[in-house]
């Protein structure tokens, strides 16, 4: 039986409130040496998109884990609590899409629950609106204190669990359509495009880019890194996870630009730019 | 003497400076295994209702623990700074009200004493302005170490301990008079009546409920959960507290009605609502 | 070899992306019991000052540990990446500035290397953006489980590590002239002037001081601590971190005022104020 010593919690519920402390406190009561990382609270309220973007990102940089991730827009209607076994991870929380990002990043769901044994949960009589510290969270702490998987509910095929629309990407006649999948603090829009797809599109280091959206079309350069364009100027780039993604070198390039996570965005490679004065 | 493992942390002082960091440096320099819950730093500045709710909402769901909260635009006045016992959990803070519904869902202070005892403190001489790093946290740190709470300081009177006046509920005539107690992030708002009140005033699951608040009537479902309403419909509910909230099925009541904690608020149920189709 | 058991983060990552849940995952890989504890990630995007007075400010209060700092806007270019003793403690981060007066905090920099040993970073082929992942957590997190610091790169001078200037004080015929250094979450407006040096300029308990900045002039009170004047009062008063600073009892001084970091103002002390009533 597997024992883990990580677990991480994903949420909506804000850091103003007693939501997330009351999940870590039950969390404690069960397994008060296990180790729980915050990824964040701030997910928007109900934004399921953005909190399988967020899991997915973080999920492959941690040891094996429990990850606890709750977005849960229809809590109370009879949308499954399951748990997911994905490599070495299991993922808790609802059956909306919001883990299958993570689970696939994971490796792929291998094995899956349906939370339905009672007796695991905070208590058999609970309210009908806080599953994150009445269900998932006391379910994902007994799993990471070694109960088997099997012990927390029946099984349901992998088959069956939500998935969420992959975004758009395509490649034609060397120009890449692709989709705003995420903003994140600084204003960078990542895209649905994959660095190692870029070459195909002609984007190449070097190479000036039309970026065009919502029948806007501005130019960037495609780059290596911030350093190569001057302040304020526009860059694509291969990010950190290694898609392709739009900034303003010290600037926030989704307010100056407007763009917006399902934005669509074509791509077209038309020469290369002069290089930067270092 | 108690030992504790874990000691929780609630303030007004934001995310955004040194002043939360400082305090966990304080309590790692003496209690270097302790482990440190946050349960929110984003009271607003100087709002001892908002940080005495929050704090009573969360303590109920950990294990034994020492509670540090520090909401305090006394500081630098005369009010005395406190440790006080309920059931098998410590309260160190401002003598200002902030503890005591805390206190209150712990089983009730039965013994307390005024942190007079210098020696205790981070250091004997220190500014008038930051009792959260100087007094607060040092003498908790201490305690959850088995520092006996006599040792910290002067016994008071646990009646003479500072309490908030109770929010205002009463049921007459089939109609309940409460008080928005809070607003969570979701809009959320939680009244002063217990859900196990609320059938006195005719609300049970399937009534239609007027709700009344500075000369406007709406009507809301009194239902069981987020799931039993249409998507924008308002609606009444018993929450994870087993409080009376008022709540828009994935929307903001709180916003949309204009509610705030303090409002004052009358329910009355007049006849039951059609059920809404699964 | 010096093995540490607190590892601090402060960045300017924001709590709403993966990013600072990333770094945790990275540092739970390398060292799996070792204590993070996150100062803030709020610091404005790129604001390497703002940085370096939250990160010394916080620095004094932890036990020897290994501080991982960030606020990068130079990655990507050939800014170096570097780790610092100071005392007892380590500090790793971009060589521009941010690590400065923290590293004078600790008691001063007595060695530094270049973090150029690619072997100790996540992975020796690593993405141009992300050196907080692939750079400073992994090399923090190797330190912080013994390593030494000369494996971690080559040495370099002390006395080449970039350094931001000090804000400006001086004291001329009875008045002090200073900068806001920062303004915390109260409004509370941080000056470079040292308490122990107020006195120098007129600047006791008790004082009627003028402050002046951009044409403007006000009264306040100097005092010891908030509950010296009336809710509304403008006061001066030596900070927890004993430097003068200029607050509103109860409310946003810098709001009020238009003070912000970097704003040069005078305090001329004019004779007292008679006490405030208690």
């Amino acid at each position: 039986v597997a024992r883990f010593h990580c677990l991480t919690f994903l949420t909506d519920y804000g850091l103003e409130d007693a939501f997330v402390a009351v999940c870590h406190g039950v969390a404690a009561q069960i397994a008060p040496d296990l180790r729980i990382t915050d990824i964040t609270h701030l997910i928007p309220p109900g934004d399921i998109r953005r909190g399988a973007v967020v899991l997915a990102q973080a999920v492959p940089y941690f040891p094996p884990a429990v990850h606890v991730a709750v977005v849960d827009p229809g809590v109370g209607t009879p949308r499954r609590a399951i748990a997911v076994q994905a490599g070495q991870s299991l993922f808790v929380g609802p059956d909306n899409g919001l883990l299958s990002a993570a689970a696939e990043a994971a490796g792929g769901a291998t094995r899956a629950i349906s939370l339905t044994r009672a007796a695991m949960w905070r208590a058999a009589d609970i309210p009908a609106t806080f599953h994150g510290r009445d269900i998932f969270m006391p379910v994902a702490a007994r799993l990471a204190c070694g109960l088997p998987l099997e012990s927390a509910g029946d099984p349901v095929e992998v088959s069956s669990l939500v998935t969420l629309p992959t975004p758009e990407c395509r490649i034609t006649a060397g120009t890449a359509h692709a989709e705003v999948v995420t903003v994140d603090r600084f204003g960078n829009a990542q895209l649905s495009l994959a660095g190692a797809d870029a070459s195909r599109a002609g984007l190449t280091p070097g190479a000036a880019v039309t970026v065009t959206w919502d029948g806007i079309a501005v130019t960037a350069s495609f780059v290596t890194t911030f350093g190569d364009v001057a302040p304020g100027e526009l860059l694509c780039y291969a990010d950190s996870e290694d898609r392709v993604a739009i900034a303003v070198a010290g600037g926030d390039a989704a307010r100056r630009l407007g763009l917006r996570p399902g934005t669509r965005v074509t791509l077209a490679a038309h020469g290369s730019v002069a290089p930067h004065p270092t």
